[in-house]
């Protein structure tokens, strides 16, 4: 009944394929750039430390005249420095003793250990010199990255822009969340809620449009008006049913690459690009559309936006077996208890529930009949 | 020469010993308590479905009808219902029939497979019934548990208040960053920023405070000021110089549990209460306040935050040999590459640019001399 039916992986591949990583950048002050990823190399225009630095608390000395001390042959020297670390030692010294190695009085330095030169010295440049390239393109600043590039004195960066993500919820019967009291028959609209949540977390800048009725021309305007985007997620109508716009819609617009994935939970999902953008339309169950998000919408911003961002993952042994359908990808919700993850097996797609009991998911391959207790599983945590 | 040096382990016990969960609450809007942690159970006043729903595209039937057919033995029904997914399935119908199993000739339905009652239909309550506890106190909202709530219409949740962290950098030379160019033996007050960020990203409403210098009735008035804060950090002057005030001030006006911890980088770290609150004094050198951040207050906020937020960790094969000093826990910075982590053995706590190049970092225990080469090890990545 699908007429492009694809397997998990090959649908995955197509949809990478046709997203295209942004190529417009943004200047942002350094301290505001965190999680955003650099769109050149940074490359420092001094060294750091800028001068030698004492390394510890102690006096600044000259190596040489250290020779052979030690604690039972201590060398008495007249010509020091109380130096607190961080503080410059200047260039007619060249160690810093440590307190536990001296003895002062008053203008007189007991030292009790022999320096070699720079000993408790950091030199200029040792961390960073003038020249260098402190972070490449396509790093994803940290604090720790924001920090260094503080110390250096750069107060800006530049970075891609974020991916821009369009939500488009489309069904009858659906109202926007708190819109008012539910009538027989009626449902909020979550979905764009937690696609919303979900590309923001996944570093896009995400808009969700108001909800698209069942209607084969709105549906198709939605489209058009929101070309623009990097990435547009068509939420609902993705089935079979002659009321399931979005796949057609997306045929005529532009290219159909996929309708039907051999993916469970997420088999009615279909892939396409209009405008050499892509689109994604996933089933309007929420746990389908969760699962979705996961298996195709996170890669695919990844690439848009230069990403290589871990999902959490745990190791744990399974406590149950779990069935799975062969030939299809499964997505098989587990919560962990004591080290073990316990398969969440209430079937159904539409089972909201069974999610919030859920700590993450374990990937069952397509040529697994499912998982037998006991197994060491990877447990990809939702975050 | 430390008084109260202590394993790194007992140390983290006796700062987590003295966090109190909080207790304050706030009420929140649904939609805008991503990452929040609930402060009471949350109970649904609604069912879910709240009517008898078709799971599937198809024609509602009553079940009993349609016993014995199969596709060379079709049965003929007159009174059905075209169902669209998600719609009620009226009181005089039990049962869908998918699009795959019937054929409509005008007012007659064929139909090829028989129904059980209720197949394709997603029951009253099915997900979840009214009465039910859907959420628990102490679970972090993630969007799905946002997206189920909002579906049964709650729409305000009850959530614990943030951890207050106040950050008082210290010490002398220190500028503002980017307040005016450095003059010889300056430098820019880094520390704050990454600490202020990493409280933030950990759950934690962050403020810093000025940088305050040397001066031990300063450090002692920054303490006073802010005694309200749930945990007070404060950065520079831990260690055993004359000028290293914060362990003496800490001593002064409340206790002084450590001072001094076999923990490599982060040797020079003092840890106390005052007013029955938490104060760790961290050390000024980056890396050593960047990996006292990940030992100390990441768990010190978990605590205060009700919160078990896991940190991202990858399985790698370390690619040199690591050495370690024995006696003390270390934590040692490495790169992922091609999934071997290779140590960056660059040693000094001062050395940032060592963290730009780390992708996390693995910790070695007190009573190893290091690890050797090819073994597996559990990378803690940076967040």
């Amino acid at each position: 009944m699908f007429k492009r039916f694809s397997g998990a992986a090959a649908a995955l591949d197509m949809l990478i394929d046709c997203c295209r990583p942004l190529r417009g950048t943004e200047i942002l002050q350094t301290v505001m750039a965190e999680g955003r990823v650099l769109s050149q190399d940074v490359v420092s225009a001094v060294s750091l430390p800028a001068f030698d630095r004492a390394a510890m608390d102690g006096f600044a000395v000259q190596s040489a005249e250290t020779q052979g001390a030690r604690p039972n042959a201590p060398v008495f020297l007249e010509r020091f420095l109380p130096m607190r670390t961080g503080m410059p030692v200047p260039a007619d010294y060249d160690a810093v003793v440590m307190l536990e190695d001296v003895d002062r009085h008053g203008s007189v330095l007991e030292v009790t250990a022999q320096m070699h030169p720079y000993k408790n010295v950091s030199r200029v440049g040792e961390d960073i010199s003038a020249g260098d390239t402190v972070l490449s393109e396509g790093h994803t600043l940290r604090p720790p990255d924001l920090a260094l590039l503080s110390a250096l004195g750069i107060a800006e960066v530049q970075v891609y822009e974020m991916p821009k993500v369009v939500i488009i919820p489309t069904g009858g019967k659906l109202l926007e969340i708190g819109s008012r009291a539910l009538f027989a028959g009626e449902a909020y609209e979550i979905n764009g809620l937690m696609a919303r949540l979900y590309a923001e977390k996944w570093g896009a800048s995400a808009t969700k449009t108001g909800i698209v009725p069942d209607d084969e021309n709105l549906v198709r305007e939605a489209l058009k008006v929101n070309e623009g985007a990097d990435l547009i997620i068509i939420i609902g109508g993705t089935s079979i049913g002659e009321k399931d716009y979005a796949p057609k819609v997306l045929s005529v617009m532009g290219e159909l690459f996929v309708h039907g994935v051999r993916l469970q939970p997420g088999k009615p999902t279909a892939i396409g690009a209009v405008a050499d953008r892509p689109v994604v339309c996933l089933p309007g169950y929420p746990v389908a559309m969760l699962m979705d998000l996961y298996f195709f919408v996170r890669p695919a911003l990844q690439k848009i936006g230069h990403r290589n961002d871990l999902q959490p993952t745990v190791k744990a042994k399974l406590a149950r077996k779990i069935p799975s359908r062969p030939g299809y990808l499964s997505l098989v919700r587990v919560a962990l208890k004591d080290g073990e993850a316990e398969p969440i097996m209430i079937s159904g797609a539409g089972i909201l529930s069974s999610v919030a009991r859920a700590d993450g998911f374990v990937i069952v391959s397509e040529e697994k009949e499912g998982l037998e207790a006991g197994e060491m599983v990877d447990v990809l945590l939702f975050e």
